[in-house]
């Protein structure tokens, strides 16, 4: 039998999106295209008190890049295709998907609540890890018919949630949404 | 100035949409894939409900392939490019989308409530012109990464809606949202 700390320890997972109604994370995932300056007031201050009680946090490169400021002042991993072995800047770890368990990595460094931040590659891979158990998904009014899809997947699957809560954010009506997955 | 009724039966367009929660509205345009065999109970409810008091709809060539049958008891436009010029079939009327002017075309016909039913490509057209006024969209509790995404747009675009009312359809959170569209 495992000893109880070990099971407390297990990470916790809780990813955040926002998107428009028709499920575009930004107009493209690099450069001024990906910035989030679309997304609500309501939505940033939500996210940032929910960061706030985070461990570390998980992102992409390009969103990396175009976050680096608030990221760095976190525990962060940054996954990425282009370093061939992981390296750690001040509270930043780059780690290979491929080349590391990423999971092992986080579970190592005891970290129990993590938020998984995006962009579409790194959702896609923290749900298919199993490395997403909560997810809070804030839609922003907007229809943008093109952009960044929120999930880069290369395989339809039917991963199932169920949704713990609603609320209205604002009068003109970004909606936070929260669901939690459900097993198998 | 023009009288009265004419202002009266100018119609009013409704967008009806099941989608997963990152956007998704089908696995495939076409075939078995395209089917809503996934979405819920409740939401088939609520819809057919709407629909009865619709006057028309729209549709793309592949809808009505799969849901023919349910189609055909209404008064239905089919928008596809397969056909050189309109025509018509019992209650269906085939219209190419280039070719006519589908807005004229229903206000010819009178018909003041008109449903605005998918895929990603009518959605899109109502869209850019101008014909679709509210936007029902039911978020079923799945990711599925992939398959097809909700408006098949060429261009980005920051369609401005509001939220009129948001509602829990059941136990496991699927949840039907009533937008409508801000002019501008």
């Amino acid at each position: 039998m495992k000893p109880k700390h070990d099971l407390q320890l297990k990470p916790k997972y809780t990813a955040f999106v926002a998107t428009s109604i028709d499920g575009r994370i930004a107009k493209s995932s690099r450069g001024s295209g990906a910035k989030l300056d679309w997304t609500s007031r309501e939505d940033w201050d939500f996210f940032q008190a929910s960061l706030a009680r985070m461990d570390a946090v998980i992102v992409g490169r390009n969103t990396y890049n175009i976050a680096k400021k608030y990221i760095e002042r976190r525990h962060a991993i940054v996954l990425t295709t282009r370093t061939s072995e992981s390296k750690t800047l001040g509270m930043t770890t780059f780690l290979h998907p491929k080349k590391t368990d990423v999971k092992k990595h986080i579970e190592k460094k005891r970290y129990k609540r993590v938020a998984v931040l995006g962009g579409a590659g790194v959702y896609d891979y923290c749900l298919r890890h199993k490395m997403l158990d909560e997810f809070f998904v804030t839609v922003e009014p907007y229809v943008f018919t093109t952009g960044v899809q929120m999930f880069s997947g290369q395989k339809f699957s039917k991963y199932k949630f169920s949704l713990v809560s609603m609320k209205r954010l604002n009068k003109r009506g970004s909606i936070l949404l929260k669901y939690k997955k459900i097993k198998g």
